[in-house]
């Protein structure tokens, strides 16, 4: 870690490589001399278009998916997607099914329902998250337009180690906080998308990869901007486009590629999350994680300590010790340290020390 | 200007201010000594929030606006407001009125049309939008929700030179070509808003400014993200918030104050104006304005040249120069000459020397 870096576990906006910031900084007044800054630069220019084709290429390759997928970039975060999704997949007779595998899978529902296009096809509210519903435990209706999942829940730290079966439905995945962490069979889905925020870039863009036939004709009477028609007729550039966070995910796509793509960075996930998990699992119960061993998310780590004030007092000494950002989410409580693809090994290890160190000190 | 930078006339993204962009380069690995990048640090963060609430307030200061205002951050571009407008403000029965004065005004109209909810009160359609409206030419229809103004037309170059009277309809005006370049009395507009890549900050984020009273209740039914009783009531960190952007605008807001507000950006935009429409007006018809004179943009200079192989040849040797960006919109053809808060005097003083010597060796 560089002098003045802190590791940041932050759920997200998070880490980025530092590799990819200090390119970015390098360039930042005058980008492919161009004399102008990436942040100036017109979005209709040729080398912005390259930037932009080049990051959509990258992130197909990495997932490994043919001509039959297309990446799109749209603002608004994973919420506007909560909206668009239904808005643009779903009517009152064809509704959108939800698994409820945390707060953002259950914001979704949520806005299908303000539609009233939405079905819960199963749920693990009862248990306050702590695993992902089963496939046994997806229940479709008879009317499902889709079955929407959210791949990795950040709150609760849990994940989904399998892909749902649907048949014939079209399979539809927030993966916001795990994209491009480990390889998937992607062409299982009918469509993803994710915030960048987490393992991919700044805030600012949604990045959407979905089959082609899901996005070629939007209903009549939706207004454009909440249109994947729009978006995929116009290569994403109907309108401008959030130009410096697409050029961010491009970098960030471009350094995952050359780590060695994603069944490196799924090794070195398994890795780091083993270091923290260990260091629960190795606490005589002074550490308690949140999910179920099964569930377990390699992107987020939650885990409660036998006080509040020992869970404040854990926070504090953490980014005394340069690790940032471990306090959990109020809905949980305890902490979450959230550990993506641009947080480093030493990372894990420093806070695997911490928390040993930490345990023997206040046990 | 300083070496490999140049002068940048495309109509946004466009120049910021170097001042800026050196800062933000500087802090780009720590910003604020949190150990962050400002694109890695958490939107629940206490330094983000002074990011946030400190662009607010300044924005606020420049524009000489009060407590009954508020200022939110929305993603989607100038183009989201055309839609989030009449969802929230018009009905079939009470329409969005609005003066076609170009192609985004137009735009704005069509899309409360997609809704059942447009009305035209003026238009400057027949001339090719060589001016804007006079206040004389507007009627309003009975049931007016809203009038709906683009007070800066990219495009054609064209620029209100009064604020319309409305009475009781409030004035919702699209400003993202003219924000913060020159004093109004804002007050008189119940809604303004601004894609900011032109005069403000990188493209990502939307400036809202708007009397609290448009904002706090929006109506049953409508998606979360397309409310802005959301934004309003969360202070527009409803959801992670294109925090990048945010910060740049911050910057720009404060820049713009250094320099001594409005009054001091408006002479400057006057000067500046002047020297390039002077070099059009003095080249004995070489050079012809696409603008009526009473409407002519402090902003964007539109002309033409002879034939279409001068405006090519003009736009290939004025980027040899470094003069960048000045070919024209193809509905309107020519050159588009775009010279915004950042564009500095020395720009357009090199400009219309450029013009001058062109047109002697091509006339």
């Amino acid at each position: 870690m560089e002098a003045n870096r802190v590791y940041n576990f932050n759920p997200g906006p998070s880490m980025l490589p530092l590799e990819v910031l200090k390119e970015a900084q390098a360039e930042f007044l005058n980008f492919d001399n161009s004399g102008m800054s990436i942040l100036e630069i017109s979005h209709r220019a040729k080398q912005y278009d390259e930037v932009h084709n080049q990051a959509k290429a990258d992130i197909k390759e990495l997932m490994g998916l043919g001509d039959d997928y297309e990446v799109l970039f749209i603002q608004g975060g994973a919420s506007m997607q909560f909206d668009m999704i239904p808005m643009n997949f779903a009517t009152p007779e064809k509704r959108g099914n939800y698994i409820l595998s945390g707060s953002f899978a259950s914001k979704a529902y949520k806005e299908a329902e303000i539609l009233g296009r939405g079905y819960v096809a199963a749920s693990s509210k009862d248990v306050n998250f702590k695993h992902v519903p089963t496939q046994d435990e997806i229940k479709l209706s008879d009317d499902a337009a889709y079955l929407h999942v959210c791949y990795n829940n950040t709150i609760f730290g849990t994940e989904y180690h399998y892909i749902p079966e649907t048949g014939d439905v079209p399979l539809i995945a927030d993966m916001s906080s795990d994209i491009l962490s480990r390889p998937l069979d992607f062409s299982k889905f009918s469509f993803i998308y994710a915030g960048v925020q987490k393992n991919l870039g700044p805030a600012g863009v949604v990045l959407v990869v979905a089959k082609k036939s899901m996005l070629e004709k939007s209903p009549e009477g939706l207004p454009t901007m909440l249109r994947y028609d729009t978006f995929y007729s116009k290569n994403s550039l109907y309108n401008t486009p959030p130009a410096f966070c697409i050029y961010m995910v491009g970098k960030t796509a471009k350094w995952i590629k050359s780590q060695g793509g994603l069944e490196v960075m799924a090794e070195r996930n398994k890795k780091k999350a083993a270091l923290v998990y260990g260091a629960i699992d190795n606490s005589n119960g002074f550490y308690t994680g949140h999910a179920d061993k099964d569930s377990r998310s390699f992107m987020n780590v939650t885990f409660r300590l036998p006080t509040e004030e020992l869970e404040k007092k854990f926070a504090a000494e953490a980014l005394e010790n340069g690790l940032a950002g471990t306090k959990g989410h109020r809905s949980v409580g305890g902490m979450r340290t959230s550990i993506y693809n641009a947080m480093p090994y030493e990372g894990c290890e420093k806070l695997a020390d911490f928390m040993e160190k930490f345990r023997k000190a206040n046990a």
